[in-house]
């Protein structure tokens, strides 16, 4: 379980908040990842993000083994860079079926196929928020060395063109640095 | 968001609190439905238990459109009998793929297609629990009148000797009935 903090303290300096669909999130100077589900807001909190990592939903046998062999974990001293990215699925991907979501996600969309092409070099954590009862349905944390920028932007971009992301009703990307000094 | 309250009060006399696999719950005389997210269990409780109705997780759409066809909702006033089944599966199920745990869940042990030959005599609703860090990872809710407690049986047995059972390592079996005086 994590809570990701927005406000005046923590160790990610936040570089840009941009509400890429619908509703923003206030703008915080730092961030903080705590690892477990924080409750209320601590006093100075700008925004409070909660989500829990599952089990996966979508990905087969063949693709896990492909993903475990390349995906590194989060914490890379070389990874300074991060992005969080919330977003929330609208109504009709919700009532869509297994095998239909896992058609778009997959079939049509190549979610699981794009992102196996910036391993190793972005690191990424799902987190699941819709249960929870939280205003996004899914927290996505990356963390990638300066040199892989243009590599995680491609990323970004070729999943917002996805017929995937015409589900998305409201997407926040915050990219930050980690603060090697504070 | 649902809360299940064992104790001295509520709508709900159990019958019986068996302990089918692993660990059981406390015996509590009588259990209250809270149709919301309660934080910490009220004076007098004996058990809570929490969880998100969510989206489906296996069923297509052509089963989907057979569940819809048939699924009556709790509360029918002939609906006396309950049943509340907390389960947990193991590491081992959650370690599964998506494609893995369908092929267990629906083509070798049949869950749905059983489900769907006691409708609309047994209403059913589905609690997810997992993510919320609760005890159980699903609670099921059943619901039927006295004269289809045979058939409940049946359906109860059938989905124990499957090979998805295999994956629980604790279930609890509560039934209850409701108290029409209170």
């Amino acid at each position: 379980m994590f809570t990701f903090v927005g406000g005046l303290t923590g160790e990610w300096r936040i570089m840009r908040t941009d509400a890429v669909i619908g509703e923003p999130l206030p703008e915080a100077p730092r961030a903080e990842v705590v690892t477990s589900l924080v409750a209320s807001a601590p006093q100075g909190a700008l925004w409070l993000l909660r989500g829990v990592t599952s089990n996966e939903r979508y990905v087969t046998r063949a693709e896990r083994q492909l993903l475990v062999a390349k995906q590194p974990a989060p914490g890379r001293p070389e990874a300074v860079y991060a992005a969080l990215i919330p977003i929330r699925k609208s109504d009709a991907w919700w009532e869509l079926t297994q095998d239909e979501r896992r058609e778009i996600f997959e079939t049509r969309s190549e979610h699981i196929k794009t992102g196996l092409r910036y391993l190793p070099a972005v690191a990424r954590r799902l987190h699941h928020s819709r249960d929870l009862g939280e205003p996004f349905d899914f927290l996505t944390w990356f963390e990638y060395a300066p040199e892989h920028s243009v590599a995680f932007e491609e990323l970004v971009v070729s999943l917002r063109v996805s017929e995937e992301w015409k589900y998305v009703v409201r997407e926040v990307d915050i990219r930050l640095v980690r603060d090697v000094a504070a």
